[in-house]
């Protein structure tokens, strides 16, 4: 006996017993739509009779080469026969003819990309009898001209053109404009033209024998499953081609029989909004495609009620049926044939980032779905959407339309923004004082940082998604745009042209940070607060809940005591830390000191203490830094009573503390050419120091502890800062917890030299100040030397954070300010990289390297706290990577808290044995 | 029973049972010259009767807070018992006095850092007896007066200058300037104010007890173990200070007492040349402080033979014997006390390098020891200064006396250069047709290369040991020093200065790069020639021997089937590959292909190739350099014949081919300012293209694989070249053994992307040649991410070639540009590193990165050949690291190549089961 190949939408057991009764299965050997045809064919629900031919049919039709299975035609046959005789109707014969449509339908959605081909049964006698049976001579023949187009088109590869060429003809000649004014003779005349093409292009007529006509449909949806459209979709989506498609033929069910009869579609619930009540649309008297061609307006779905109360309340019996049996909002389609509902498709519906967010609350509130399937139900992405401003679309659309997009560049940090724009950090910084600004570069540095502060979004031509524009703006919450290649920023002119668009600074242009679109003018937005959100406040709740009880590791290699991964923040200012904590954070995991410095009043300071030529002159310095840094450290352990906060010392080389050497050298040059002799010497001496700090690769170079063992005055100033500040805090009545993190750390022997300096300042300050203060040292690893050898460094080290930028920097090699525009979008774009490994950790390297870090961490210092803050720390896999190799936290962006919150309870519950 | 803390020279027996009986373990015990006295004495040696107090005493007298341990005074007053017994004298007493020597004595060498106390057993009495006995009353009074001073400095901490005054004033009342010219009443005063000083520091008067005497010296040496100038010497050597030192307590013999008596110091071998004859001096009639003094000029030990032909007899005997028991040429100290001969010390000899070889080798051949002990008789460093130029060390002594040492840099490639200091390569290439050069610059660019090769050495201000300078220079045998911060390089004005001293271009300088030393003017050298060198060349042949059979690798988890560690070496050129094969290199581990680009005629070619706008552009380009490339490969592949050649295809980013941004931007700045039009615009697009090409960090940015993924058409042309001239190699009757090596591999789907389709290109080319090529394709590893995923890399490299340069910089996160200057040399000084990582592999981090990348490579691809073409091919801690991950070969510099072979033989032998 050959193989079953073929299952009527009856045989779910059988279907079931082949593959092992799982659900997955169930839909990979019958496709999505297959499937959930069987589903509610077994609890009763009515769906036309039909039978499915599997996705393994398929599979061996490619196998065999472009052969038919053996048996699977006879099974076919066999089916057909089996619906007939539930059916009561005659395929291709007698006086009740037996219509039937025959559709592809993958185990993935692939909307569109594959063929349909309906009415199939029809032929020149059948459609005389089904004019008869309907009444309807039009409709039966108009049926029958389009099994022939679509016949032609999807089975034997007819252009489009040819059928529409001669429906243009007839219509030209009666002078009519839609096809709906056709009457019966001229449809039946079509027909036969259309029949004449299929005998020009096939040398063969059109087939009369219905089981021909299922036969070549069945292989043309075959066919259509290697057709480009379908490849070239199956590679952009990732779904892979050995799962094949079914073929589902269904009898055809008629909604255009009379005011008995009706079509439509609809949701369960609202997929705007979420809200719990049916949404959708139906036409009285119609076809589907009629709801789709938009010739009548179609009806609310409610009005079914009164128009078809028996069949509406059958509707929302069956829906109700649905939701509970598939414990999510369903996306249905029906038709009502002569007072008779029938089902042709149930799935699940695609819905708004609001709408999943509500759904998945309401579900669980319901008690339909437990908190931790709410939480499966709602994406990393939806919640970020529902965070940042966002453009209307429909203007969105207008715009483009109007030739208004300037330049498409990298979506670094998603949201609208639109302002005037400008053209350097403190233009924009001045102008933002008058109305909303765009600070517009060719790339950003830490100078620029109070202008990018100022504006409502960023602009640049250059740099990638982990920019300096790209960080600084996703930290801050700024929609943000980098790498728009097009776009030529000419600073002398000050005006910007991109595809022969001129933009003049000051003029309005719109920045989508969603979609890396930037636009010229003003598009109107629309702005979501946080704390109005309180589906969201709820879900993430759970989130929480759920990360840390399902989130609790069970002993393991890189075991350790921990509640889950709790997600913290990075932040640098006591205005971050409050809002991080509105977001959920359970503490501060980055405050980067370093932009303290950047500030106004204090840059000329630290550009002395740089340039000091002894210690004395440089503590002089550093002593008027003091009571800023105090001040800074202050706030930030007030806002954070009771939680963690992570201090990193001083990270970056000094050179980004000075003059740019370029502009200076051009100052210089000009003034000697000219003979100007006032002030020069003083700027050449400044000049030559610059260029004394330059390095050739400054990201491997003097920076973090480096420079602390270098010049340890620096971070000697921090950590009293931090101490004397963490301890007016405590005598004030809060709970500072202060964690001081060392950068960069290589081997042990950089911590020995420096660790122990500073915490005996730390005890020094705490105790002159009379109190106490719970503290812990730890250090960043960025380094992959410091991974490997983390046995060592975990004997000082109280802590551990990834920083996975440098770390992913150095263990690829990848400098992060030129990689993205030179070679790295071009390697994941050809698949050489399957994400950018700056955005998405990369487990293989990155990420065994981590894996073996705080295995041997945690060997030498089993409760070692090891978390991360890198820019992975807001991305969903990165999480779920962090909790696998058993980080206590991810820290991330105030602005990606809520984000990573939810990806660290579905990492829980995944991973949960 | 108290512990032996006290053993006499005849019970070695007892000391070897206390420790096991391990040599190393007796010297631990006895320190290294107390065991040499004993075994002098087992094997029947005349050594003056004597004892010694064990290291273990010093570190129990430590350990009790400086306490002789319980027992050890009574062992030693009862070993002077014994001594008295045997010497027939009296200790302080009798008519025959017994005087002893108490000197220190470590288990390693530690040459004058502790204490010494002659003459002990010297009284108001004994001096009398001693006198008469000798019948030389003023040698009695002067040994007497040298022990109170003795004495009084080291046991009793009296200031040197307080008996200086006394012996000064002493001279200048008498009118003398010798002090030799005293007479016994001036030694009898001198005496009595010596004990007068004694007094006054002490409030006591000078022991008189010799057992005081005894017991006090003994104290003063294990004291002088923690003396300041002890322990200083034993942080710079490594020596740990838990050895302790023993005391050693002597018979005094005395070599003054008339003409039947001497004394002598001498080496069983010529210490210089290495010659197989007795080197040394003896004086008759005299002290061994007179040899030292220089007051008598002492004569060649063979004159022994006529004055003291019995002595002498006895004297060679011994030395034969000594050579014999220790395999090794010994440094001795002899007395002949009325033509009795006394031996006082033995221990090996310290040579040079010439010696050491020849000794080693000698030694082989005379069978007294194996093969494999005459390889460890030799150090790298013997090998290598054997192959430089060396200055004439007295000539460079008075050089430096003269003021003309000029600056002091790091030490990169060692050698003597003379030659006119010429500021850039242009010049230092032409001038270099007139006479010798030594290329000056701030530092070096790969531009610069033709000067560094016509220069005969380099000085460079800035940069480290491993910077562009240091590594082309050791390349290429030049000696080099580089980051000389004292000097000023004034460009402009065309001259340097350091410390006060001006150098003009032009001027003579010479280059000491063994030491890093500058000198103004000329120091004369000697230059040697390897192929001269027949006792280096055997030594080298039994090393190569030695590494390929005992380094034959046991099964472990990096096995891989070899015959032990092969040495390859680095060459660019047919003419580097010619003498790389003379020092003895088995293949060539990294031919640098981009260095050919350089070369004056195709340097434009090359920059034409990377401006083109369009494919085509490029290809027509590189169609001019292909017969260029093809010439290079096919001398190296003859040249190489029978042996491997590793090609790497081009590495650099491509702006190191162009123009100096820095200087054209000056140019351009000036001619904007100035006004000046003329050809500016093609200045400023050339500008605005080496712009467009910058990167913030070279080092990580586009070049290697990355670069050839972006770019594939150079790497075709490069590998149509290689196969190309290996076919006509082939076709001409040579052996080409082909291995083309892709750099910078991160991730194998990189390799994926390019190997596949430059594999195509190899079989095309010598299928149209109608000949057979064999080769491989294969990989660098130097990003540390392929060292964690090399489980994928190997399914496609066939081999791996460890880029430890980069991997080091890529793994620390050191730029090699800048780190050392910056803080890497503080690093290694402040012992945050125990050394430079970029000279020495890091076992714990680089190191552990390998080890990794091998066991996971060979477990995909078990026979995968694994080399080294990193800097560290060529130094032997690191050749040793690449012996015990199973490496099969290290490639280094040509002239690296002896040292190299040398050290492949060391570690086989050190860790042979």
């Amino acid at each position: 006996m050959s193989k079953k190949w073929v299952y009527l939408f009856t045989e779910i057991e059988e279907a079931e017993k082949q593959v092992g009764g799982v659900w997955d299965a169930v839909r990979g050997l019958l496709g999505g739509k297959g499937a959930n045809l069987f589903e509610m064919t077994r609890i009763g629900l009515p769906v036309p009779p039909g039978f499915t031919v599997t996705t393994e049919a398929c599979n061996a039709y490619y196998a065999s080469g472009r052969q038919f299975p053996e048996g699977m035609w006879e099974q076919e046959v066999a089916a057909m026969k089996a619906i007939e005789k539930v059916a009561g109707k005659g395929f291709g014969a007698g006086d009740n003819p037996l219509l039937v449509s025959c559709r592809s339908g993958s185990k993935e959605s692939m909307p569109g990309m594959m063929d349909t081909v309906l009415n199939i049964g029809l032929n020149d006698v059948t459609v005389e009898t089904l004019g008869k049976l309907t009444d309807n001579e039009r409709f039966a023949w108009d049926a029958y001209r389009r099994l022939v187009e679509g016949f032609g088109k999807v089975v034997l590869d007819i252009p489009d053109t040819d059928f529409e060429h001669a429906l243009h003809g007839m219509k030209e000649k009666l002078g009519v404009k839609l096809d709906t004014e056709l009457k019966t003779q001229d449809l039946k005349e079509l027909t036969s033209q259309y029949k004449a093409i299929v005998r020009r292009h096939t040398g063969a007529e059109f087939p009369q024998d219905p089981y021909d006509q299922l036969r070549l449909a069945t292989e043309a949806v075959f066919r259509s499953w290697m057709g480009k459209r379908a490849v070239d979709y199956r590679k952009h989506e990732g779904i892979p081609e050995t799962l094949g498609t079914a073929v589902n033929i269904v009898t055809m069910v008629f909604g255009n029989m009379g005011n008995t009869s009706g079509t439509g579609v609809a949701f369960t619930r609202n997929p705007s909004t979420g809200e719990n009540a049916v949404y959708g649309e139906y036409l009285i008297n119609a076809q589907g495609e009629d709801v789709v061609a938009g010739i009548r307006t179609p009806e609310k779905v409610s009005v079914m009620e009164k128009d078809l109360p028996e069949a509406y309340a059958e509707f929302k019996r069956i829906t109700d049926i649905l939701e509970k049996h598939y414990k999510n909002m369903q996306d249905v389609e029906f038709t009502i044939e002569r007072g008779r509902l029938w089902m042709l498709q149930t799935r699940n519906g695609k819905r708004t980032a609001a709408a999943a967010i509500k759904i998945a609350v309401d579900m669980a509130n319901e008690g339909l779905i437990t908190k931790k399937e709410a939480i499966n139900r709602v994406t990393p992405d939806n919640v970020n959407s529902l965070l940042h401003p966002q453009f209307d679309m429909n203007a969105k659309k207008q715009a483009a339309k109007e030739g208004k997009l300037l330049a498409k560049g990298v979506n670094a940090s998603p949201g609208a923004a639109v302002g005037r724009a400008y053209f350097d950090a403190d233009l924009a910084e001045e102008k933002s004082k008058e109305g909303p600004v765009v600070m517009v570069r060719p790339f950003t540095k830490p100078d620029d940082v109070h202008g990018m502060i100022a504006a409502k979004g960023i602009l640049t031509s250059e740099g990638g998604a982990t920019s300096h524009a790209a960080v600084v703006a996703r930290q801050f919450g700024r929609p943000c745009i980098v790498g728009a290649g097009s776009l030529k920023i000419d600073l002398e002119r000050r005006i910007m042209t991109a595809d022969g668009v001129t933009v003049k600074e000051g003029d309005w242009i719109s920045v989508d940070g969603g979609t890396g679109e930037a636009f010229v003018g003003q598009i109107p937005t629309v702005a979501p607060k946080f704390e109005e959100q309180t589906d969201l406040i709820t879900l993430l709740s759970w989130a929480d809940e759920i990360a840390a009880t399902e989130g609790m590791r069970k002993p393991g290699k890189n075991d350790s005591p921990t509640r889950g991964l709790q997600v913290w923040a990075n932040a640098d200012y006591p205005a971050d830390a409050r809002r991080a904590r509105q977001f959920g954070a359970q503490g501060i995991g980055l405050c980067r000191t370093e932009h303290m410095f950047f500030e106004t009043e204090r840059l000329p300071i630290v550009q002395r203490m740089i340039l000091a030529d002894t210690s004395e002159e440089r503590t002089a310095a550093l002593n008027e830094l003091l009571p800023y840094q105090r001040a800074d450290f202050d706030g930030l352990f007030e806002a954070m009573t009771g939680l963690p906060v992570i201090i990193r010392l001083i990270d970056p080389p000094l050179h980004e503390f000075m003059p740019d050497e370029e502009a200076l050298l051009e100052e210089v040059i000009e003034m000697r050419v000219k003979g100007e002799t006032a002030g020069l010497a003083e700027k050449e001496s400044l000049l030559a120091a610059i260029r004394g700090m330059h390095e050739s690769n400054p990201m491997m170079g003097l920076r973090g502890i480096r420079l602390s063992i270098v010049m340890p005055e620096i971070v000697e100033m921090q950590v009293r800062a931090i101490f004397e500040a963490a301890s007016d805090v405590k005598l004030r009545g809060f709970e500072p917890h202060v964690e001081v993190m060392i950068p960069l750390t290589g081997t042990v022997r950089e911590l020995e030299v420096i660790q122990p300096k500073l915490e005996r300042i730390a005890k020094q300050v705490v105790s002159e100040k009379g109190t106490s203060v719970d503290y812990k040292f730890g250090t960043m690893i960025e380094i992959p030397r410091a991974c490997v050898t983390s046995y060592e460094i975990a004997n000082l080290a109280e802590f551990y954070s990834f920083g996975t930028n440098d770390l992913t920097q150095m263990t690829f090699g990848y400098s992060r300010d030129d990689a993205e525009r030179n070679f790295l979008l071009k390697y994941v774009e050809d698949g050489i990289l399957p994400k950018n490994p700056f955005q998405v950790i990369d487990r293989e390297g990155v990420g065994a390297l981590m894996d073996i870090c705080v295995e041997q961490g945690r060997k030498t210092r089993p409760g070692l706290e090891v978390g991360i803050c890198g820019e992975h720390g807001g991305d969903p896999d990165s999480i779920e990577w962090c909790h696998l190799i058993g980080n206590n936290y991810v820290s991330c962006s105030p602005f990606r808290v809520p984000v990573a919150r939810l990806a660290a309870a579905q990492a829980a519950v995944k991973h949960a044995k």
